[in-house]
């Protein structure tokens, strides 16, 4: 952390911050600059709640250095974690698809839709039984009658099962069915929500919400990792921008900047990342292109009469030949994808 | 809603859209412009997931006209809502003023602050018992003990007590003690929360999440009203943008916005909209001129040991000196606050 | 500015950093932190690019902590500047109001609108002879003969004229007309014109860029201070975020910062900063409020037929209103608004 | 255009509001909904300040229909545009690549790096000779200097020089030395600028500003194309948003929206768009599997030493490694990527 002091700061202002710092058990190096003094604090200050100097007399502001997150860092662990579940393998070099509907809606569709997005290469089957809808008037899914259509899937096809869960209380409900337990991105700092699949032993997926910061989407899979599980996936799915012409604006850097702090594999998710269907194939090229660890994507039987997000869902042709596209990429490249 | 067909689209299409519309239980018209077609839907279309038609052939694109908030909108109650609790009253006029530290430390803490603010003419006491914190190693609350110690503040001091439920198992505990429960704005679009709220008998203030366009806060509103709880306070604390110099943007147009759109009453939060203490003070100021229902602002006897949001919490005095300055621009302008 | 190595950099990286920084005539300090080692750097680095450092071996990222503006700094000149040109005055307690047009379209428009405005407390004439428009197709507005217009309605009311200048070659002709040289928002960064702006001997009015951080608009100033004009007034006319049910999102929070920062005197355009003619009153109050220097504001005699801005321009009679309520404002905590 | 009527609106409101449409020469559509009447309007409106009937009584909100651009629009002319200037060929499957330094520096400087991103797949050589930069106090650039310098490497390598202009009145001199005509971000609604070059005959790469909508950015085109000349090509660099971990926000989506709206070529900018030179190389990647028509990327013989946006330019090395995995995407999904 450095303490920069104002302009015309006395030199007692500077040294009345060094004494606090010090109390915080902190060290603090006063340095005179031309203009400026400025405080460097020395120490592990995470605990700490570091703009707190921010309201000592003089100081002008404060300028965090470390970020706080300890279990997901790559300075902690140096090889990049590998998710593995039935055939769906995500990581260091191996490309994951998960795909299905935004909802399941019916056992013909989440049976069809898993038997197509398998043949096209999925090893993963999406599907939301909790929805959570911005409206209380939306369709808000099938519940638990969706968890077990979901499992009757993976009985029928092998796809591991991924699925939203959305509250603690139903986090051993939906554990008995799912996979892997996916964290939505408006729940990403429901701290509650994240501690309790912390605390169970399936792996977690973990979206990006709408307006997180890179340090507050690794702290949120701090909380998670720091409840002992380690099996975590980071999802990004689009921040929140001006943009309208897209549903958000969906940020490829995050894989490479991501992969650089962190050790845990990272997926892209373009349907929700750009909200129409003639986007998505693009995007899932690029996402490979960057070399994410996996994609999420939503297929439905008939787009135009899916319950919910339907602009965004692809048909199976559509699905089957983004994969063909991708799978031209991954091998380009030295990447592995199933097919 | 409006479905704006693509340029060479065909009749056909354009008619067969009109088809699906109709099977839906809603009312098409068919519009034959110079260069497009467009499908007018006439109807009530809430419960529809409106963007699916943008799957059809020949569709260019889909306009949503109607906001899907029902009870929340002033086209269903005209007169403004008004909130009262003990001494404190938000709305029609009267600007209600909510003031406290961040979280409650300590008994003597609270008490001091509590006797401080209300000398100064606050009528509601803020204070964090279970605390959302971005990152897992930081001071997580006193959890049911600050929970108690605001209750003891209220008994010596008539404050109503606002404070932050996070989680819905902790819905009956928090109710308990508190007068207003409070969602925060990283739990906006925490359903299952919501709908705990919403069948307490409190009145809940439901701050604005960082990204949350205004529909999608006046229906995360909706889900409380929905389940039967009217007493809802809507509470702008500032969105994320690029600005950096401030922690959130706080766009004070929500106020007479929202106040065309809704009954309920508007709360402004300039602690955390800012960020920085010196900027906390006009801004209280702004939103009393543009006639805001109340005010929820952090106040600490000591900022500079403050175990969270010091850098952005008024001294006692700052505190006063702000109360005088918004006294003098209610009383101008007609409105109410307390002394 | 401060350089922090990465977590396994050597010390041999860290002090070929601080041989560098010496080579650039800048006076490096190492300090050896438990987790990382930092490069504190001493002297005027303003005029040097900071983030070269970042291509270092071993460094993580390169913090900077001086802005780089010096004359338009806070610091380098302590009073309020105070802008006067005709009676409109700006800064150090004095409200000054411009008022007008979008456009200039005909002569009885700009001189009853002129009228209008100063009858109601407006000491400045706003309206376009060179608009800048978003599509090509646009009226484009009356040129020179606009400027004209102009002139002849500050002979008839003594209104101060201010009006835009786009582009270099035309600063000659609009200053033989105009009192103020707006730069609009779309120009900030337009440094050829700041330059033809700076070099002139009237009062410049620069609009915030709809994208520009703080440091970004100041440094856009202290383009037009360093060429010798010392008479900059600094318009806040809102960013661009994701937020749609105002045209831009108006953060009146930037006048208590810039006011910290810099001596220039701050104006608020609350027709552009909205773009909805119900919110720009209720906007101008706050504003008042918020203690800015001045407002500027779009004020049509028939909104639904102006050429340009009909949605958020006020009528005369909204107009005399919302002056009404700013003076209450003003007076209440001693601001002075003329009448 | 779609206006939306207040609920409560009376029919005659509605009447009048149609009748409006009809006195500026359009057709209205009445529609009476369940609860809102709207008015559909048809007819070219592009010339029309649209929001101008948001200012009727009893209307709610407009809601524009039709792009206002018409030369750019796919819809007016189908095929993709190929820009083509000495070997560097941009559009219809042909990856044209730009690379070289922010700034001209010296001869060494330039022709060194001409060499060297030829030999690695160049076609188009960039550097700044005029150089846009925040600071009055930075470099700004070696001017005609710099010009000439470029068209020396252009000799020496056949590379087509891509260079920026920033005023008017350096249209007729860049023109003379450069291939490409870059009109920058912060320039991108400078429209006496884009109509300058709108009159040269030499191609124009036009960055999207930082904050501007995709309908905005086709609009500045529709500036240059409407004067004549119709060789633009468009360059996507990144937009502002909340992240601070990269320079700016780089949205791929952009590509493939863009094709599907015009015919013209589109290029990728990732040193901009990303500003740290570790995430360059990756987005590179992404934007050939995204089908980008072009890259333009910085690259320095020295970054370390580079007198401007060191941080984000590639090395030689880095450069070569980055053109060798773009190649291997191109040839996988069917592009051409010159050798």
């Amino acid at each position: 952390m450095i303490i920069v002091m104002q302009k015309n700061a006395s030199r007692e202002a500077a040294e009345d911050v060094a004494r606090r710092v010090e109390e915080q058990g902190l060290k603090p190096h006063l340095i005179f600059g031309e203009e400026r003094t400025v405080v460097a604090v020395v120490g592990d200050d995470r605990q700490k709640d570091r703009e707190v100097f921010e309201s000592c007399p003089g100081v002008d502001k404060v300028v965090p250095i470390l970020a706080e997150y300890k279990i997901a860092s790559r300075e902690t662990k140096q090889e990049p974690t590998v998710i593995q579940t039935h055939d769906l393998i995500m990581g260091n070099g191996h490309v994951g698809i998960i795909a299905g509907p935004c909802s399941v809606e019916s056992e013909t569709q989440i049976l069809e839709t898993a038997k197509a997005v398998k043949a096209a290469g999925a090893r993963g089957l999406r599907g939301g039984a909790f929805k959570p809808r911005t409206s209380p008037y939306s369709f808000q899914g099938m519940k638990e009658e969706g968890l077990k259509l979901l499992a009757l899937a993976r009985e029928q096809t092998g796809l591991a099962v991924v699925t939203e869960v959305m509250t603690p209380h139903h986090v051993d409900l939906v554990a008995q069915y799912a996979d892997v337990m996916q964290i939505g991105a408006r729940n990403m700092q429901n701290y509650h929500l994240l501690q309790a699949v912390g605390e169970c032993n399936k792996p977690v997926m973990l979206k990006r919400g709408a307006s997180a910061t890179m340090d507050e989407f690794l702290l949120a899979a701090e909380y998670i990792l720091s409840q002992g599980n380690q099996q975590v996936i980071l999802c990004e799915r689009g921040i929140r921008t001006f943009e309208t012409h897209t549903r958000f604006t969906l940020p490829l850097a995050s894989v490479p900047y991501l992969k650089s702090k962190t050790h845990l594999p990272v997926v892209i998710d373009p349907s929700h990342g750009t909200g129409h269907a003639n986007l998505v194939g693009p995007m899932c090229a690029a996402s490979v292109a960057v070399r994410a660890d996996g994609l999420i994507i939503e297929v439905h039987p008939d787009p135009s009469n899916a319950m919910s997000d339907g602009a965004q869902s692809l048909t199976f042709d559509a699905f089957e030949k983004t994969m063909i596209e991708c799978r031209k990429i991954a091998n380009a490249i030295g990447l592995t994808m199933d097919e």
